[in-house]
């Protein structure tokens, strides 16, 4: 169940409007690396946990939670950056062209939005379902966790770079900050669980190929022998098995598409007495 | 440069077509814990690593031209799986209406593909480019190679335990084997760099809000105390920072959109002297 | 900013666990007329309003967060429905097949979410950020808003329909209701508004076409003459002008391309002297 | 049955093209807001009605035949404003780059279909069946199409402020003038409707649940009190309730998933004696 | 400008109503092989036609218009399969179960829908202009037309073997026989224009590369010789080269990407010195 | 089963690095005409074939493989072009913000991949697999190649007029050489199968509907006359049928949805009696 209140997490201020970078805001938003993606998938996991593991529900709600806040500091973000005359921009930068005071910006956020923040990543794509991982292996979702966190920090470093604006500044070094605790509470949790790999740790391990599962498979045209590797030779990190370097893939078996149903009409031509 | 042999990189045979089981392996295609997302996933992050790197790049490579095979084994099972007259298996299975021999299957895999494998997962939805992460940041790359490692196994074990096909059952057995050693070599990928974490590492961390980054931030309508979780007290596993517990979000701000631009008609009715 | 409490909005009860009705609540989950949508269309529309709507604001704001709670109660009635021994379904139900235990179902729900809900519709298609709409303009988006709970609506009671289960019918009864009061609250809130229609309001009208904004204008081969419908003769809702009906099409203009530049290539032959 | 003529429904002149303009353009060919969604819901919608409501179908589809003139018409302005040569316009606003001619234009109307226009928003995005409402209810269809119509109408007029051609004036000044039409044409259909609301009105609404049906309901942390705004007190639009205030959500029920089959490997680790 | 009567093209009826052929006609509306993408793409074709092109213009508004027509009739058939009442279905066919009256039916016909036809294929993906080829090129547009209607014949004639509805197989006979007519409208259209391979052929092609444009290039790990087909020696189709056998790729240049910017933050560590 | 080599298939060089013309070269990456396109697409092809034209299966294959290079080569082209300190683009060419240095290119080229190259098209959309056409007919498969090949060329030679760099020259020299060679090869293989139109051949075309299957039938309102066309007289081009010219079409049958389930609640309001 969820409240809110009409406050922001952490104040968003913008000295100088720019619609430029109220483009760039949106890939924080509604991209692969954005907000509304974590807010989601810590969700979606987080009602997947059995009651054994309500510990992990309750991290996952509670940062899903603070997830939402963060949409809602950047859409303010965004609104604050784009709300300055079109007109007058137009005059600074792209010339007198009504049209192309849009030039280098997301159109739709005028278009379609009256100059607000949208389900959109920077180049206009909307935001999808597919984004979100929540497989119901704990294990799993806390890597995909990490992954979206150092993405979405690294996201938050690039636009860091690419803004002078001191209250822009101040909102992403704490949207940082905060992906700097969230990678490391997620990797902390990792370790939380006994032998979480391979992912999923429950099936039985006996049943997997034991001719193959911790060796490195060259694809190279010829045996090209053992690189040295750390991932060709010495323990695996899950601490059950040895690595070690096959030359070339197996390659057992035809690739032979057995022959359709006739009523597939798959067969390109009308052969006689088929 | 790619080079291709006309046998697969291992055997697949099937001993009982079953045309639902097509349905389900379509997942481990073009879903979103497919091959089709790993390979083109490796080959994208290989192709932005720099030279210094070149191992990392070569690792990357080498993945990805075994994972293409992987997806030609998967098709080669889906076919077999489907070419059964489907009268038959309306005959056995649900009744004599010959569009009921689709219940419960992929119609697309017979009306648009005459019996083969698609680009699409176990509901039909199709292959997308949204899948594929590729940041650019090596260590952000090889924690996504992990997660998809990681829900990929996944997948191929539930895939394993919906089929009694002894062809299947090995196919996968090997499939799962190799999902094993690529989440150990991703693994030992990222042990083999230095301090990778918090991802991006080369980010000046002293730029970073320096109140919020090691907190645990609750999102209880009410101060509950510290719970005393791994994630609330202690190292922080990047080594650099304490855990700690924050009662509740700073709340600093007010969630006020400007006045958008007239021109955008944002405002609802016709006022007098606007 | 958010809250959240580990408790839900409505007490959500199965007697019987049904996967089929498991796959049919996804479309209120992630489809068309989701919770998702809602929920994340009031917020959209809320960072939007200025400051002289504020109320409206809040009451955008203070719903969405309702619909957040929404999604987790069907979230929650879908792993209780989904999480009973798919074996024991199949020997019910399907057959012995242990692929054909999905028949009818999405797969998904089992092969990436291990028998949770997703954020997909009942199809299986993934939520996108296209089904949310916020325009900017306050009247154009309660209209979206009407639409939305109405569409809404008419989803929970065709799911009403199709359950038997008591725990079923009562929050399919609570959800119908909250229905009924939001499609009331922003018609009210429509109501609340001077003079709304056409929207924009605060478009001049006198800058549109003065001919044909009040005409229906008949697309039939010939002349059909008035059929004296509401539509085609009185005053019109908006209060601002007379219906009539006009015969045919304006029809003036040409369906002329330009010639395209050269160096597109879109010439299809090489013609001497082009 | 559709029929045409190689004409256009309304004049369309450039007088001076502009390749920026034409990018917008195609926000109200392809995208949310565009004619495409109108044409095809229309139509979708129409196939849906009753014979009893013929009159209603009747309308749907004469509008939809109007509105794919309008695809037509936007289509030759996009090709009208594309077709000056790109040097020209490189010499003239962006340098002599021949790559940065395409600096804030949809590359694909030249890349794809050499300076055309194309089934995508103004941010490229490609139109998707998922902008269309029809949802069998005649009633929720018809709000829908208010909504279509008003947040097209929007769309038009911001186009109509960020052109100064006369040709460009004169198109949308007629496109605005339909809009004006056919968003009081959809109001007048749902006045000729005995009570449509709540919509799906023919749902007995006793079945819902009689406690939350009316009542707004708070979410803030803490009860704030009864604002009493019209849409907490007094009587609701449909005439069936009365408005009130509850400050706090029901809050029953606890968030518990039950356990997973073991077979879907949810379980992170592999824990003795399970 | 577009024009409707109504009345259908070609009669539609149903005997038997069958809601599993419901579910499989939604290929033919919203499919790749679908009616929706060749009405569409003629439209975007016919309106990037120059004058000097009209009577190809002509061709495709005039055939366009015909496909609107099968859209209709398709969901015309797609009413008439499904609104049957689904308990009568489920007692023949399902059990008793409410919810699984939907087993191997797309869900949203009924419940986003109210059983009717919806934009969306088979396995109930949307509609997309990811379908639609409209490249601005005559000849590249008309070779993507013939695809269009061969495999949409193809779909035709499979949707045709499986239903025993006399009404339903006349239906699609004569909408087969279209398929037909318009395939072979759109080779004899493409022979109508001079010299139209390779595409586009206004390029000049002297300024191809002149060493690889005729020859088949093995990417066999090894040379293997040449095979001796058709598409290995011999004239070209388009009359303009030789084919020739090539043992291998030509293999020149490394694969390095250049170092990043700094800024980018894709150095995964933080290098002393850097 | 594939192999690859750390080398490009061809040299790729670029001289002066155009950030803007690396985000043209994204639509021949992940675009509707680009590489990842038609190397899926001859895979899915590929191993649809049955036995009996396995040399066709070994063309596709093949020709999949070399286009997999086609793509690393186009993504070396991107990140040589883009990594140049965005600061110095800055300078020159936009302005000093630092925001405005992506003014017309793509953001994400930069924020979700650190100046490399990414599965999306020059708008910014997603690759997807709606783009691949393998249907099971191997003519109709061909007939999509050759289309392939056809606007892939388009797209090269479009690319090849927007770049003045002799390295990017050279690439596209070559690739449009390439795309001359499959569009020749695919054309030779459809001449290569007797008979293969109309596709599917081996359908029995005596039950297809005999009276439309050779005319063609014009929508224009009003009887306008054969106008006398190759596609309105003579031998059609399969040589099975003679063109004729029919006025009208046939009009046969009503638009009439039987009604509706009551329960699906579409009839819009509650009407006494039903």
């Amino acid at each position: 169940m969820f409240f809110q209140e009409p406050e922001l997490q952490y104040e968003v201020t913008v000295e100088e409007p720019d619609p430029h970078f109220a483009k760039l805001l949106q890939q924080a938003i509604g991209g692969q690396e954005g907000e509304m993606r974590v807010a989601l998938q810590y969700m979606f996991q987080a009602w997947a946990v059995p009651e054994e593991y309500s510990e992990y529900r309750d991290l996952l709600m509670q940062t899903a939670a603070e997830e939402l806040g963060h949409i809602e500091m950047l859409a303010t973000a965004v609104t604050k950056n784009l709300r300055k005359a079109p007109e007058e921009l137009g005059d600074e930068q792209q010339g007198t062209d009504p049209s192309s005071a849009y030039t280098g910006q997301i159109p739709r956020q005028i278009l379609s939005a009256g100059q607000s923040a949208m389900p959109v990543d920077s180049d206009g794509a909307p935001f999808t379902g597919n984004y979100i991982v929540a497989s119901g292996n704990l294990a799993g979702d806390l890597f995909a966790n990490v992954m979206a966190e150092a993405t979405g920090r690294t996201l938050a470093t690039r636009l860091y770079e690419h803004t002078d604006d001191p209250g822009m500044k101040d909102m992403l070094s704490y949207l940082i900050a905060r992906d700097t605790m969230h990678q490391n509470q997620w990797l902390e949790a990792l370790e939380a669980l006994d032998d979480p790999v391979p992912v999923p740790a429950s099936f039985p391990q006996e049943q997997e190929n034991q001719e193959y599962n911790y060796s490195f498979m060259s694809t190279r045209r010829e045996d090209v022998g053992d690189p040295g590797m750390p991932w060709t030779q010495g323990d695996s990190p899950d601490g059950k098995g040895q690595f070690s370097f096959v030359p070339e893939q197996p390659g057992d078996g035809e690739v032979i598409a057995p022959p359709p149903d006739p009523k597939t009409y798959d067969v390109p031509e009308d052969v006689d007495g088929q």
